[in-house]
Formats: structure tokens, sequence, C-alpha cells
């Protein structure tokens, strides 16, 4: 499954893409969608929407995975994090693509077994699972890599539970 | 000056068209864009941005005015009106109009005299300016009404204030 990861951002947008499956993943592509911080608001949203859709169509991911963002984290940065993550969403959903929404934790816990884990150690665990020389950099790539990661295997655990109710349901069903 | 001033909401968006000059306005169409809660967050988004976009080609407002979300106002319900704002900002922009945007401070201190005027003071305000025969309903609606409003009376004078300052800079210059 190859998933597109969002680390959704105004100032930096982090972007990972992976093919992953459960236990596995290799890195596609890695970059970040920066716009400077004094332009207009909306020619910032007008070209993080025209990068996002070039990469979903360079790159051509089945899937979508954006961090969930809280109000409470940030005041400062969270409004315009907001804006990136709704241009995320919209981009995506145009696309035709699922989204999946992970939280922080989510991601540092599928990656590193710790919802607690800092910077560095997911860093360290996103460049083994990807067999890369060098932890990913930027920081926000490395994030989107990670919620990349995250979703490819949780999305793909996911649907096999999915698949499992639905074969159990047509067995149940064929028996009545 | 006509102005579409836009209450960003996901669940409801109001919308009011205004045309304005200093201390007279007339109302051009009101309305609110409602997409169920239950529905997908891209499909809302889409929709919304489709609804804008069929406002703005309909009635050509010359601006956009979008009411200033806080994030400290409603950790609940802050992310979604931040995205509503979002699609917002990028369909205004992408239709190359100019955005203000209001703080409801703002917005109740134009209308009213009074920056912490309530929601029935700025409705039976906003009637009277525009000359209705009740006041406009529903209240997001009537919110956008008076952003409108506020930004056409503002937005004016901040003009002519430019205006001013330009030619007094010519007449300087000239002077010289």
């Amino acid at each position: 499954m190859r998933v597109l990861g969002v680390d959704p951002g105004l100032t930096r947008c982090g972007l990972g893409v992976v093919d992953g499956r459960p236990g596995r993943a290799g890195m596609v592509a890695l970059g970040v969608i920066r716009t400077p911080s004094d332009a207009e608001p909306g020619e910032r949203l007008v070209y993080l929407e025209s990068q996002l859709e070039h990469w979903i169509e360079r790159f051509r991911p089945e899937r979508v995975a954006i961090e969930r963002v809280f109000a409470d984290v940030n005041v400062a940065s969270v409004m315009t994090t907001a804006h990136a993550s709704a241009i995320a969403i919209l981009v995506a959903t145009k696309a035709g693509l699922p989204i999946g929404f992970h939280t922080p934790t989510e991601v540092k816990a599928a990656v590193t077994g710790s919802g607690r884990a800092g910077k560095a150690q997911v860093g360290a665990m996103v460049q083994r699972i990807l067999g890369l020389d060098d932890p990913p950099r930027p920081a926000d790539a490395a994030d989107a890599l990670a919620l990349a990661v995250c979703h490819a295997w949780r999305g793909a655990a996911a649907d096999r539970l999915q698949g499992l109710a639905e074969q159990t349901g047509r067995r149940l069903a064929a028996q009545r």
C-alpha cells in the first residue's frame, strides 16, 4: 500500500511517501513544502494546494495520512496548521483518496512502541524501518514518513480485520 | 463596493452579500451552507468549496470579508471552523478577490458602536442599516451580513485614507 503522509503546516508542510505492508516499509519520496510567513494567507494556501496536487499526481499514493491537529497544542500556530490541514483534506478528497487521521501519540507508538518517544527516537526508528543510511531530515519530513508508515501498518491491519469480519459475516449468512 | 461576508463553519457557514458605502448599505443576498456533521470531513470541505465558488460566480463580489477565528474561543469546534475558514480563503484567492479579516468585536463595533453588543442588538442594527422588514435570520447569516457591512465601511475608509496618503505624498513630492 502506497501512503502519502502529511505533517500539516503553512510555513513548513512535511511530506513523505512510503510503500508499506505490516512490519515492512520502503521510502519512495520525502520533502517539505515551504511558504513565506509574510505572504498573503490565501497565496500560501493556493501554493500548498498546487504542491500537494503535484505530489499526488507524481507519486500516485493509494491513501493519504494526515496528522490530527489538536486545538490546545499551541494557540499561536494552531490556526495556520489547521488551514494547511484543511487544504490537504480537500486535495486528497478531490483526488478520490481515502484519508486517515493519526495523532502524534499513535504515530510514535506505531513506529517506536511508545507513545511518548522523543523526536530523535522516532527519527532513528524511521531510519531503521525504511533502511536509510541516515535519519530522515528535516524533522517535518521525518514526521510525515513516520505518519505514512503508521498508516500503512495500521491501515493494513484495519483492512484485514474488516476483511475477516466480512468473511465471517458471509459464512454466518451462508449457514442460516 | 460589493462585499461577500463569510461566517465560517462546517455545520453551518453563514453568507451575506452587501452593496455598501460608508454609512449606507443594501442587502443583495443571504444564506447558509450546511453540511451534515456525520459526513466525511473531506466531502464537507469539497461541498463548501463548490458552494462558495457558486456564490462568488453568481453575486460577483469585489471583496470577501471573513470572520477571524481565534484558537481559544471554543476548543471543540475551532478546528472545523478553521477548516471552513481555510476553504473560504482559498476560494476567494483563486477568484482573485482581496480578503479582509475582522474579529467579532470589530464587526459589533462597526454596526452598533459597541464591541460588546449582543446578538439581538447586532441583528437589530443590521436590519435597520439594510432597511429590512425583519431582523435577518438565521443568526449565522446575520453575522455574515454584519461582517460584510463592517468590511464595506471600514474598507472604504481604509481606501480613502490610502488615497489621501498617496495624494499628500504626491503633493509633497511636487513641492520638493
